[in-house]
């Protein structure tokens, strides 16, 4: 039987297309650069959205909704951010169709709207326009709210999960009476944004500020937590932004602090999305397809019985039965497959692909002795253990996995992480696929000669990076720290 | 001091706004007939989401996401269906704006999309394209997709929540190898609603079907739930369609049955939306605001402290740090009130109008006499209640307000439910806010003869309906069964 997923090695990128395409998490559209997400790779974002949703709760934030449309004047209101956002968009021109002479639909031209609506990149000008409303005083702040939706940027090269004209997201909007509290937050937001990659997509993170030229169009500093994939490549998971007074400024949007003076509000704004769900993949998977920590697996532990006839599945699932019922008690994602048109062959093979974290199968001698079999998908071990105590060895395990996710991926990072003093260096780190820490003189001409040249930008700026005298590897001049190069998604 | 709301009886129309927008669920957007969904509102949406998820899981779907936008030539093939949805919609034509001379932005001609996209009014057609791939055979049957999302039907007049250009809704879309299994899951699905609207929302509801003439663009039948808002009128708050093969002929959709034979699949859809929070406002609010039921209410028990200096407040927070916790382990959403920005005053009146069932106040004297003021919002009465056994007082208390809250509006539905045998009389009890029961004759042409001469329509023919010898209210010619008129939102 030939193999289902293209090595790694043979050929990266069709390695991770298979791993999409065949683990059933999202599919191509007939819409050119949209994607379909199939149930599989939903329920992993149903997953992210219910722990990073517990998370902005925890932290004060709620949720609301604000239109999908934004008139296209809008974006003429923040000079820097119209230049980022809206000239790759969808745009809406009519609001009717006809029946055409010859049977088909065309466009009415009757229908012609007043201003073009811009179909939503991004709702800072949306948000900071309804907000005028909604801030009077000193005690209407702070405003954090957060809208989970969907978002378009036309793409002409698009990438499943990780670059697509429609994508799903959250995007936090949050308003401040002060500076020191707009950066507070920002950075707060990274943090949440930098513990859940950690603790539930066991991805390391590096936590840093971009330069200015890689900041998000409208901000005063753009923080971001950066991965890195299995190909040596970084990809950015996860940005918040300070985004100063502009967009109050933009959309006049002032309120009465406690000594009745009018100030503008500070504003943040940060997300993450959809393109997750290709980090996670990108960081564990195997050449057997997926591999899923298991605290964002739809599926923690999949049950499959072998049989030959109705009844030893019916001794099996007896068996079975309880044991499931205690998992699901101790809050264990499980399932009983006895789908009778798939064989236990083909169960294999499919769960495999899927990266359930923990597989059990059990047959009738299994029965007999007590037993079953227990295969563990992130390091392909398979063992015998007895049914005795199961539960408390498989909660044991997944915890395991998760921890062990991690660190492989940290150890990998390690491996894949060096400082360049020379351009040659430099260069040869890069290709090779690696985070390469060097000196940069902090000019953003020479941050774009290094692109041009070199395909790589500067990833970020760590957070509380060491100070040290060095001398810019591509320019030679002065420079007081090290940051971040790498190829990037 | 003024009234906030405006009485029920002096402006229906009103009324319900002013509660819309006072009680911070929703406001009206810079952009034409879309909508804001505030925190307020956005919460109730989320509980009525997790509730609703939770039962279409049970029910053995799972969640999925496909595209935004729709090809147009799709809206052709099903041709009841475009003549349905495809007229007032959103049109993308362009995919980038530039610069102008004078320093705008414009659309970029030379960005001509070839075909225009459709923003979704509903999903079938890009569904049952994209389910072409994914069924081969009776292995992949049935397939129980729901999804979550936006879409937009061009609307001119529009009422928050009850009909704007976007809305927010949930969209199961089914595929089966027989008839049978389709047209029950369409009336599972239905039965889901029904004990959703009647368990969660308090609102009884009819099961029907509607007319030929009210049905979905492309069902073969549609199944509705149809429930009586305040002012007697109806309000169709969800509905379930068994859609024959009509869209897997339009997309060429088989699969090889077991003996290996080629048949055309066969389909449901089904949904709910956003106007089920206009369908609550108009069950049970009344003019001091909403009223919520227990079990959607973001916040279902409210406690203020009454105090005057910090010190007291300290002791008031003492004892509600206990009962707070109490609470929350009884899974009961409660907020402690402490912001010294706003009076007890406001908040009272704050609160009230958001509709949260109890309001718990205490103060100083409370403690001395260990007991608590308790508001009971439905009803408007305050009692003095002892601070020992409070949770299960409040449990019990939140219990009987959701039952009562049913109740409530089953007797106002029975008050307004008539039967009528003479045109006069059908025409007077219309106007009178009333579901009218009347013999029809089984033809369009009457039904809209009807509509055009007193605006109201059949809202659905009853599941189970008594068969009963009667001639048309209308004709005069024989029926068979009584069925429900209304005017209706």
């Amino acid at each position: 039987m030939s193999k289902v997923i293209t090595p790694k090695d043979k050929d990266y990128s069709q390695w991770y297309n298979d791993i999409v395409i065949k683990a059933g998490l999202a599919d191509h559209s007939a819409v050119k650069g949209c994607m379909v997400i199939k149930p599989y790779g939903y329920a992993i974002w149903e997953r992210m959205q219910a722990v990073l949703d517990g998370m902005f709760k925890e932290t004060g934030h709620v949720n609301a909704y604000f239109p999908l449309f934004i008139p296209k004047s809008f974006f003429a209101k923040e000079a820097a951010h119209v230049e980022g956002f809206a000239k790759e968009c969808a745009v809406v021109t009519h609001y009717r169709l006809k029946n055409s002479p010859d049977g088909g639909l065309v466009v009415d031209e009757d229908a012609k709207l007043e201003e073009e609506l811009i179909v939503r990149p991004t709702s800072e000008t949306i948000i900071w326009n309804t907000y005028k409303g909604w801030i009077q005083s000193y005690r209407d702040l702070p405003l954090l709210i957060n809208q989970w939706a969907n978002v378009v940027r036309w793409e002409m090269r698009t990438r499943l999960f990780l670059r697509t004209a429609e994508f799903l997201w959250q995007e936090g909007h949050t308003a401040h009476a002060t500076r020191q509290e707009a950066v507070e937050e920002a950075e707060r937001m990274l943090n949440v944004y930098a513990d859940f990659a950690e603790k539930f997509m066991s991805v390391p993170v590096i936590k840093g500020t971009k330069t200015a030229s890689e900041r998000f169009a409208g901000a005063l500093e753009t923080y971001c937590i950066e991965a890195m994939m299995l190909d040596g490549k970084a990809l950015q998971a996860g940005t918040s932004h300070f985004l100063g007074q502009n967009f109050a400024k933009a959309f006049d949007v002032k309120f009465l602090n406690k000594e009745g003076k009018s100030e503008l509000v500070w504003a943040t704004s940060w997300g993450v999305s959809t393109r997750l769900i290709g980090a996670l993949i990108m960081s564990h998977s195997d050449d057997e397809g997926l591999v899923l920590p298991p605290l964002l697996a739809p599926i923690q532990v999949v049950i499959i019985p072998v049989f030959r006839d109705e009844e030893q599945l019916g001794k099996i699932t007896e068996v079975v039965s309880v044991l499931k019922k205690n998992l699901v008690a101790d809050g264990i994602r499980t399932k009983y497959d006895t789908d009778d048109n798939r064989s236990p062959g083909w169960k294999f093979a499919e769960y495999e692909l899927k990266g359930v974290p923990v597989r059990i199968a059990i047959g009738p001698r299994d029965l007999e002795k007590g037993t079953v079999e227990i295969y563990r998908r992130d390091k392909r071990e398979k063992q015998f253990v007895p049914m005795e105590g199961l539960e408390a060895y498989i909660k044991k395990m997944l915890e395991e996995i998760q921890h062990d996710l991690f660190k492989k991926a940290e150890t990998f990072r390690t491996d894949h992480s060096h400082k360049a003093d020379t351009y040659a260096e430099f260069k040869e780190l890069l290709d090779k696929g690696n985070f390469v820490w060097a000196h940069w003189d902090g000019t953003s001409e020479t941050e774009e000669k290094i692109k041009e040249e070199t395909k790589a930008t500067i990833r970020c700026i760590p957070l509380n990076n060491k100070l040290e005298e060095g001398k810019c590897v591509y320019s030679g001049k002065p420079s007081t720290q090290r940051v971040i190069f790498a190829k990037a998604y």
